[in-house]
């Protein structure tokens, strides 16, 4: 359940307020050049501290446990953990009462009958997708080995495309610390190098393999690939992509890099949809579930006021280890590199 | 690849000019009533025929090989079988030269080295979405029971919300009749009286199963849960659903029934963007890649001008099975029924 | 449940009173020729007619489905039929009250509450092999492309070692006729030409899986590895198998050609033991689970003095699949071959 | 592939000499009391020290990192590590050169191209088999909750037949010593209490899944259930159990607990067999791959004399995860305990 892919196989674990949170690779090739460096671009990429994002800064040292030897993966499951050290469970003790809304805190408790670890959102937590950054990096490594020659390795990059509607992204959260509430955005991720053919034809299409891991990323609430839901209002003629050369390169990329579920050699394009985070400082009229009254309630705590800010880097992750996969999937990557 | 699902699990075969096209379904407890006669409903709406659709039709009476025994399912896995019978292959000679823009067929053959089966797009053909309705039969009887006591039962709804942009979808799919070109779509999904808990954290949150799932579904274009795209807009304080009762029940429902990745008791609601039918009649210019040049093609054969129509009985099917697993895997249902 | 394999992914589905037994397989590379033809001399293996086997016969004809186009396949999943036509259901309406001793009547019925099939053993039945043999000539083919190259394909083999004690497999039948009783035996299987390096250290080593498909063949009791028992009672200086050369050529193979759970290049060398078939024409006294009185009880209908003889062709199957899929997993056949 | 278990899913990860061994538990259900001391009783019995076995002395204290709070498990992963504090690498140095006889040093090579962690058996070492340890006193917690109920829980226990051919272990071990050579043995496990119904038909019979589990034990050579290899010699009358009462209990239990691969409710009997450990202290004559000559060659290092001594509880406990799974699967656990 806490685990995605076939051959390269990441599995999650742990919570907020917990000793660590970590990943497990398993699959991952043997002979790739790994060390606590690789992890350092992307995962300050993802920290908290700039405006509009939690106060709450933790180190995110990577340490690599098992899987590296003499600086190069070996070919056995590498684990990364990362030490929660900056924990103020305090915080949250309130929450068993009053469910905070649009959190996890509520179901999780039905879910696991009461027994979740609910400090911080616990294994629900947001601070868990530092683990997939990691397995991103393992994963960009592995689709672009370094120093890559011109033109064959393969690029990841997501970038924030609108906040509360903006394209100018200050505006957007300038909106939000006006009104001191949080606000959504939208990602849009491309992907440029992929070779044709990954993906299968029905329930593993490129498509449904991205989707079901972006989907792990918390607050994402959609996603669309290419001209995705524009598509619907276009004509067919206006929208098929007509095939340029031998390549497959296509005069339009409206399809987004897949046709029939399986890449077609032009980048990939897709965009997700963040919700506003759902701690916001105003005040909300909740059920507390002792007294079963609505009351008032604030979330205190160090919280994001727009959590899509940190997104395209987690995205870029997920994104990197589907292909990874598909790549190994479909033999485009060796099992020693 | 061509399967879905842990306990519950769907895996599809076939071909679309082939002696036939088929599911075999994995997991489904024993004891479930089934007969022929249970998918005639299904199958009718999916079917084409209807203004709008394609002219090809199949008399898709499904023929139940194996897993059912005096009327009730056994335990055993259970095999559907559709014939071909109305296929016209000569139609698609043509098409190796001139892969159809929009479609699988150079993907396909670059993917499968020439060897995949390409007559009417073969094993990625919309043919086979028959089967995924077959699936979602046996998924939504499993789901509620009939008869069903008042209140008890898991009910799916899928309709039309516009087609070409126009909530009269009569006048979206005229627009395209009009111009002889086709035309896409957007399809909702609700989903009523699922118990809270269904999903996990991370990788198999609900929604990650279910866009998985959906994206299995030619021309799905994009999928949103709640609010989706329009969240990126929003305030927390807008789009937070505040609890109302102990039972879990929302006083809004921007998340689509979904928090944490996990069902809230609330109706799923979702929608996905399907692309306007590649296969227009219009005249396209695209490579010719045997001769290299580009050239004027039509698609000649028989088409819809708007699949969009026949896909919300095909989107209920996948999510039926989607949620069919997760019934069995959180044990809200039985292994034997 | 019914599936196995990661890549080269068999699916076996039927009952032995139903409409037909069949397989999918998923997985299967493109361009890989397959005719009804290269079923028959594996298929012909498996058939009773034999002394010792049963006088049912079926035409067992291979109905091949999907996934093979111009005589190869596509690389969309292969469906095989096989329709039962010779069944005499009649035989076995009686085992409902009286469940058959060393068979799956009784289990089955609690398990699946008694919506079972259970007419000539149903789902359980000794029948369904057909498909696995199946499996394993594609399976085989791909692990030994026609025409080999001298010395460059995979070949497995296995045989009868001995029948109820008796190296000589005449004699150890005749006892069994003698005194009118069914009677076990042991196959050993050997398989020349791997690769070194397929298998996983841990959960998956090539032992694990090996074993793990060869328990789904009705009738095993154990299995062991080269040496196997005999090891158990062999000092460490003995059972070494020193390596002679740098291909990883071994002195001795008391490994049975896997070590740490991969293959090291010899000879991969197992045997499995067959227990005598459950259904003896002898008188045995069971329960009636309906009287709840123990009855005398003889099986009539059409039935294996020796099931093991019938075994060997299925032993090589289900290895080919094991083999075939983990050769796809190391990327030692293509996915176009 | 360092996975196992639908539901109650494990993950095995670490090197003998790097900083730790490992264990991920997905899928256990929340509410299950564990605390460290849990551990101690089953770590203790597979602990080296005792005559025949290793002078290589772990702490072995478990370190539970994630999915325990307030003392239960709270349905998140389990992460429990073990440091590695007592290694000399510098034993293994010559290693690379003389790939040891028996171990998987030549194939790990191979296989990860040279890139593995050689150190002690890296990723191959029995040191791991401490983790599966630790998965099994999970798995047996579930299966049978503290305090149970008379008769109530499901029991499982493994012990020595035999060392050396000898029933008296301690004749069988004396051999050994007496030589200076390691030697092999057999080790039969039991389980009772457990539930009709367990498995499926075909490949995940439950002798399919406890023989895949039992082949990660390094050293195992075979596995018979019930009569076994003896089975192959029997007549099907001497064969039969029959069934004595509506609770299934038969009058014998030849078949070892299983028929048609599902448990029918009686003691589910079955044996391993354990090769001598590789690592003897004789001379051995093997290849120096670097020069290219065969030379004679001696395991210095620390090492057990009969790896067998230490298996039963790691025989259990694979034992026990591959049950718990079955139970959680067939629904005779609850999610939340």
């Amino acid at each position: 359940m806490n685990s995605f892919g076939r051959i390269f196989r990441v599995s999650i674990f742990g919570e907020s307020h917990g000793e660590c949170v970590g990943i497990n690779i398993d699959g991952c090739p043997a002979g790739l050049p790994l060390s606590v460096e690789d992890f350092t671009a992307d995962i300050e990429r993802r920290k908290a501290g700039a405006k509009g994002t939690t106060p709450r800064k933790e180190a995110d040292l990577p340490r690599i446990m098992n899987g590296v030897y003499n600086g190069k993966t070996t070919g056995a499951p590498i684990t990364i953990l990362f030490d929660n050290t900056n924990t103020r469970s305090g915080d949250y003790e309130k929450q068993r009462a009053v469910p905070r809304p649009g959190h996890a805190d509520f179901v999780a408790s039905k879910k696991y009958g009461g027994f979740e670890d609910f400090r911080g959102g616990g294994h629900f937590s947001g601070r868990l997708t530092v683990c997939l950054v990691a397995a991103g990096v393992v994963a960009k490594k592995l689709l672009s080995p370094p120093p890559p020659e011109e033109g064959t390795g393969i690029t990841i990059n997501a970038s924030i495309l609108e906040i509360g509607g903006e394209a100018d992204t200050e505006v957007g959260l300038q909106k939000a610390i006006d009104v001191k509430d949080t606000i959504g955005g939208i990602v849009e991720c491309k992907v440029n190098g992929l070779p044709i053919g990954l993906g299968e034809p029905f329930f593993d299409s490129a498509e449904s393999l991205i989707s079901h891991a972006v989907f792990a990323i918390p607050a994402v609430r959609g996603i669309e690939f290419g001209t995705g839901f524009a598509a619907a209002r276009m004509f067919g003629s206006e929208h098929n992509d007509a095939i340029a050369d031998s390549t497959g390169k296509t005069v339009t990329n409206h399809a987004g890099g897949m046709v029939g579920g399986i890449t077609n050699g032009n980048d990939i394009i897709f965009r997700i949809a963040i919700k506003p985070t759902s701690s916001t400082p105003k005040i909300q009229h909740t059920l507390n579930v002792e007294t079963g009254e609505t009351e008032d309630f604030s979330v205190k705590g160090r919280h994001d006021l727009c959590i899509a800010l940190r997104v395209p880097v987690v995205l870029e992750a997920v994104t990197a280890f589907v292909l990874a996969d598909l790549m190994l999937l479909e033999q485009r990557v060796g099992r020693v590199v």
